[in-house]
């Protein structure tokens, strides 16, 4: 293959992520075929998505992938600042920081937020994301560093707590990018104070007493 | 008007709102047209969500309505139950347990859940959703029992608390919704359960010193 050909390659190959991510976004994982974005995208061939990445699944995970790197190497660099903190916040701010501070480096419109809100809703997506991510070194290490900080749980309250974090930090992410694109955001709101509300908010929630009505 | 003729257009109407509901719970909001939902209403007459309700809007705050009374009764009850308790838990339960209890008196598949959680991603709906239900005496009520047990809280972070809330309890239910209908529910977790484990973490958030860094 000639390097102009393997060039143009790629350009299509990120053509079609950028324009997957923001359709995706917008509309929702089921209602965006590949036929639709390879349209969108602006490719002849309506295979475009076929030829690129397979499936529709492995489009997902390459817009995934795209994005994970930077976060991954953000978390690292927290992590190596803090060996050993007993503030649980440090840990918490781990699972927040790198996210939050990804979408802001992002620009206005970003589609991040609101296409990973999206991809949650889908059964089967959800489980294969959340098994990619959670295979992270990084995300690992963060996730010991806060569970030696906080009183043993039963093991349903601690999956249930794991489930509400990444809930809001997902949905909290994704109405902020939705209003800061909409010009509706609160002026004086920044991503860090987001991160830092919602750091405090999930050290909250992970200290909270379990009832004994459970 | 003859009343088998009221009869019937009341059946259409209950019929419309049952299909607009799981069709926007599965799709989105914006995905789905009025005319689709007709026809999938099994409407000869493509225009029957605009002769029965207006618009798609009027269609949803109907469809709202049709829910929030119960949830109202529920709130109402509760609340009847509970005068002047210094307990935070009793006053976050009455924010939690209207709804999961709705939702478990629909039995399965219900799209309620998924319903609201769809509404709630679209910004000038949410907004008419929201200040519908908070116009709400109960919902207000439990609301300043709840404010009464908490530290006072700079007016961003009461405002912050309050959409996490929110979300949390939509996307915990929208979630739960979803496992039940496909049978990946957890075998051993029930609604009441799920109100359980939202009353804790929510009570751990409104609880949560604010970080100082803010």
């Amino acid at each position: 293959m000639s390097p102009s050909k393997s060039d143009r390659g790629s350009e299509t190959r990120e053509l079609l992520l950028v324009t997957a991510e923001r359709l995706f976004a917008e509309h929702g994982v089921e209602a965006v075929s590949n036929r639709q974005v390879s349209e969108a995208a602006g490719q002849s061939n309506n295979f475009a998505v076929g030829y690129h990445f397979g499936s529709k699944e492995e489009l997902i995970l390459a817009i995934v992938r795209r994005h994970s790197e930077s976060m991954e190497r953000r978390r690292t660099d927290l992590l190596a600042e803090l060996t050993g903190s007993p503030d649980l916040r440090d840990w918490v701010s781990c699972l927040v920081r790198p996210t939050t501070q990804h979408i802001a480096s992002l620009g206005i419109p970003s589609w991040y937020a609101r296409f990973i809100a999206q991809v949650m809703t889908h059964p089967s997506l959800r489980e294969r994301v959340i098994n990619e991510s959670f295979t992270s070194r990084s995300l690992k290490q963060a996730l010991e560093g806060m569970s030696r900080l906080i009183p043993r749980l039963p093991e349903d309250v601690r999956q249930e707590r794991s489930d509400m974090g990444r809930l809001l930090i997902v949905h909290m992410c994704a109405e902020r990018e939705r209003a800061l694109h909409a010009g509706t955001a609160n002026p004086r709101s920044t991503w860090e104070s987001t991160a830092a509300g919602l750091v405090d908010a999930l050290v909250g929630l992970w200290l909270a007493p379990v009832s004994a009505r459970r």
